[in-house]
This record gives C-alpha cells, sequence and structure tokens, in this order.
C-alpha cells in the first residue's frame, strides 16, 4: 500500500499527478490519500502527525510525504525505514518522530534522479518514483547512511502545542495522551479542560480534552467546534 | 463495491484511515467516496440523501455510513441489507429512508467487537471491518432483528427542507420532485419559485426549482449560486 | 487510465457516482481525479489547463472532462482523439487548446444515449459510460466528423490571464513560460515580478514569477500566499 501525506491540499492537480505516477509506476498497487492537509510548510507538526497515524498502517507501507517549504533548494531527498514501514520525502524534520520513536531505523541517501526534475514539484518527478520502486520491493535506489547521524534527538518525545484543526473544529495536540494522567486538568490559551473519554460525556457546548483516535490529546466541544468555541489556533501551546 | 457517506469531510485522516483498512480487509475491491460533506451531526439529512443516492448503485453494494453525534454513547451498531444494497453504521435514524422505501429490509445488531475500539472514531475501527466481511461474502458479524421494530414509520416520505448546499450554491431539499406537480410555484425563505426543466431554460441570474439528477428538488439559479441569491441555508422550511 | 477533469468541487455525491459507473463499465481500469475544482463554468480556463496537465499522461488515457455551463441546453457531446490521448466531454472549447497544439487530431460526434439521461448530470450519465467504453478499447459512439470544422483558430496559443490560484495562493497563468524571456518583468495588478527558477532563489515574502511544475508562468511569492499579497484574482491580464 501506498500511502500518500503532504501539505497540497486537495485542490488542484498535485494529488492526482501523483496518482497517476503511482498506478504507471507501481500497477494494481492501491493508493491511499491519508492526509493533504497536514499544516502547510511546517514539517514539524508533519512529524508528530505522521508518528502518530503510521502504527495503524501494515508493515510494508510505504509513506509518500511531502511538506516541503524548501523545495528546489538544499534539503535532501531520503528514505527511512522504519519499524518496517517505509517512508520517502524531503530530509527536512518529516521523519524525525517516526524514526526517533522506531525500534529499528535505517536511512538512505537517494541519489537517482529523474530524465526531467521539476524545480518545485518534486512529489511528482521524485518522491512518487522512488516510492513506487520501494512498493514494488526494489531497494531505495540511493545510499544507506547512518541514521544515528540524521535524527536529531534534541526534539521532545511529545510536542505541547496544537498541530491540526480538523473539519469538525476538534484541535489536535502533539501530546500522545498517554502521557498525560487522567486527571489533569490541560491549559490552552486561558481555557482549563477536564478529561472526557468521549464527546457523549459532557453536556453539549461543553468543551474538554480526550484521547483521541490515533492516540493524541485532542481538545474538544461536544456538538460544537473547539476551535472557535475556545479561540484556538494552530501553534498554541498546551500545558497541564 | 464498498461506498463511503460519511459527515467527516475530506480534511484529515479519517477517510483515508478507512479505506486503509477497507484495502487490507477486502482486498481488490473498488472503493468510491460517495459523500464526505454530509451535513455535520445531522443523521435526519443525511437519511434522506442516502435515500435518494442509493438507488445509482447495483445490487450487493455496500454502503459504510458514518453520521454519528453519539458516537461512544449508547447507539447501537447496525447492519441493514435494503432491496439488495448494505449499509453499515450507528442506528441513529440514519438508515430509516432507505427502509422506509424499501421492498425488502432486513436488520442486523452487529455485536462483533473489535480488539482495539477508539471512543470517538467506530468508522475505523468497527464500522469499516464490518462493511468490508459484508462485502467479502459473509453475513454481518451480529444477530438479525425485526426490522418492523426499528423503522421510525412517524417520518414523512419527504422532508420540505433544505438539506444539502452544494459547490455550485445549488440548495437540495428533501423532498422527491416527483411529489410536486411541474406548474407548482415553491416558496422557500419568502422567494417563490417556478419549474424548470434545467438551467438553460431560464435567463442568467433567474432562480428556479427543478428535479435534480438524484430525483429530489432542488432550488438553484442560472449561472449563479442560488444560496447567496436567495440567502437560503440548511434546514429552511419548503412549502408548495 | 480514466481521468477526471471537471469544475464540480469534491464536496457532494458528483466525482463519487462519477466513479461507480467507471468502476462498474470498467471494472479494473485505475480512475485518476485529476482536478475537481477547475474554475467554475469556463472551459476557456479549462481548456489552457487541460493542455497544460494532458501531455503528463501515457498514450492511451482517456480524460473525462466536464465543465458544462450550458448542461441541458444544445451544445453537442463530443470525443477527441489528440496525439494518442483520448477527450470526452461537452463541445464548448474545453478541448480546444489540446486540439491546437495536437500533432494528430480526430473528432467524433457522440450520438449514444443512455437509457435515463438527466437534465443536469451529463457526467455520471453520458460521459463516463462513454470514457468508460473508450477505456475499454471501444470505437467512441458517434460519427466521425472533420476536426479542422471544430477547432476555432481564433484563440491564442497563450492566454495572457490568471487561469487558477492554488491552495498555496500561487496564481497560475494561461502563458507557457517557455514563451516568456527569463529576463522578461511581467506585470500583473500594477506589480511588476522577477523570474526566478524557484521559491528558495528569493527572500521570504518577495514574489516572483517562475515556470510551475505543469511548464505554466505562475506568480508566487516565497512563503507566503501569492493571491493575497498582491491581491490577484481570477482573469486578471499579465503583460511582460
Amino acid at each position: 500500500m501506498i500511502v500518500l501525506f503532504t501539505d497540497f491540499g486537495l485542490e488542484g492537480p498535485y494529488i492526482g499527478q501523483m496518482q497517476a505516477v503511482l498506478h504507471r509506476e507501481a500497477p494494481r498497487l492501491p493508493v491511499v490519500n491519508l492526509c493533504a492537509d497536514v499544516p502547510c510548510h511546517d514539517p514539524r507538526a508533519g512529524a508528530y502527525l505522521l508518528a502518530a497515524y503510521a502504527g495503524e498502517f501494515p508493515e510494508g507501507s510505504v509513506f509518500l510525504c511531502v511538506v516541503d517549504p524548501g523545495v528546489g533548494g538544499e534539503r535532501a531527498p531520503v528514505a527511512v525505514r522504519a519499524d518496517g514501514r517505509w517512508y520517502v520525502g524531503p530530509d527536512n524534520g518529516l521523519f524525525n518522530m517516526v524514526a526517533m520513536r522506531a525500534g529499528e531505523v535505517a536511512w538512505w541517501d537517494i541519489t537517482w534522479r529523474p530524465a526531467r526534475l521539476s524545480a518545485s514539484f518534486h512529489g511528482r518527478d521524485l518522491f512518487a518514483p522512488v516510492a513506487a520502486r520501494i512498493a514494488r520491493g526494489d531497494p531505495p535506489p540511493g545510499d544507506p547512511c547512518a541514521a544515528a547521524g540524521r535524527i536529531d534527538r534534541g526534539w521532545p518525545q511529545d510536542h505541547p502545542a496544537l498541530i491540526y484543526i480538523d473539519h469538525f473544529g476538534n484541535a489536535v495536540s502533539g501530546v500522545r495522551a498517554a502521557a498525560v494522567p487522567r486527571e489533569a486538568t490541560v491549559r490552552v490559551r486561558g481555557h482549563e479542560l477536564r478529561y472526557a473519554r468521549t464527546f457523549g460525556e459532557v453536556a453539549p457546548g461543553a468543551p474538554f480534552w480526550y484521547e483521541n483516535a490515533n492516540g493524541l490529546l485532542e481538545c474538544a466541544v461536544n456538538r460544537g467546534r473547539a476551535d472557535r468555541v475556545l479561540g484556538l489556533s494552530l501553534g498554541d501551546a498546551l500545558s497541564w
């Protein structure tokens, strides 16, 4: 399975053009568009989201990940294997959390280049063909390198800030809920939120925090939009 | 074919995570994302939309439907077979219209539970695996029960209100257009609309009502947005 | 491969209903949703976008294209073969640029009609079944006609206006960047933009023009939204 994880948005031809390359280079392999609205140009938010989502996917899955403010510049293209799953994309921190949390990690510099490489769409021209090759069972077209030198161990295991606002207005943090005691009060933007297991346990309109379906601490309002009710934005800091 | 019908929005990882489960549990079966923007938390609007769309799909199609304000609470998971098509989701009214209008209906309480069931994402953890099983040809993992006791016959056959606003600003009602004489004037938000067969039959900027491609009465403006031109919102009442 | 190119938006049931028809009529053929947000009701903008995107796709690809303000009116349904790729949709100018630029063009009037043809959704009822047939290898269900009489050679080879604003706020023009000298200053809405090869070559916040990944001249701002920073809208004229 090839899994797309990008900040491209669903509008425009970008996701479709990558899918066309994948269908051509890896026929009959399913392609899942996991998330196209990772916060724009924010590989750090992407890194914590990706680490939370990846565990759902079977070993052998290939994640084609593009959150790449430096496209066309000097950041290197890489492939990473972490706990049996593959990640292909720019070496800008996006894979730091899956690598930090993995039991087993290997790292490759991608040295292959396509005959035509546009300045701005490496997702289609470079990363998609590489992801397709790996999904077909080929080795990464590049040089193995020491993972230890690539992982930035200075990042916190959990990121106490809002990293995603969803369609319902729920505000997802970079903190794994298992790291926070259930009796803790979570503070965000001057609000104090108590834990509830799920929406139906609080009154309509009431805010709370809970463990979302991907294991992250999420701020929510029963039958309301937490982003509007609480005035929350991407990047807001959390404490407890 | 497995058909997704949800209020999840296209943003975020939700649709992709369900698709990943379906590809894993029912490999090679096509998955169509029919609608991800059913009005949020509104199973009643969803029920009339679903009944209008379902007839397009071949017998044997499995609809995986999640419009579920009570997730994590007490509503039961169910599977319904109506006129040869399957519906899997929460028992909150979402299947009431397909069941009311069907010639032949059977109903199951889903008693199977996954090893891990998140509090908030039954679409991925419970309903998707059940839909995949049924799509593979297995019986619903649960107990048959009397459909008669589950169908709420108090609902009107047609719902005289706006239940969906589309990308073009057209306003879809819960009324089957065949129920309304072509010479009728439809009233909504103080406007009076006459029938036209299609957009090109009225002047640019003129409002009208017509039978949309799914058989529902729809309010529209030729080359304009009916929602803005007429000030229409979800829930607005219709009469004729 | 069947490729969807429409102004339907991703919301609502429209794309999903077309996909369901394609899966039924051409099982196992991949379907790629290339672009669902072509500017609404603007076949001319669509024509220049389509011509820029099509070359990426392999010969034999079938483009199912619907940007169709005249649906239900008098415009004819057509199939076009241009340089080995197929295009199915309304004869309203949408295929004019792929035809003008092609070395080899053939044109068919589609005379086949489905048993049930809704007034407003020819994409599902007429164009999708025709595209599926052609993708399966059947000839177009209609009459060959002279392409020369259908191509409007009065259109400019390049359209000096903004024809698409993307998710990042980048503003795409209908001008192939190869037609503009790199030293040219591009003028749009009173701004003067210099060329850069890519985003990283200018300072954060600085505007520039560049050749986008589909060969079109695009106005952008490094780490910013060109549409907002420069006040750009669809239809704005360009000169250089």
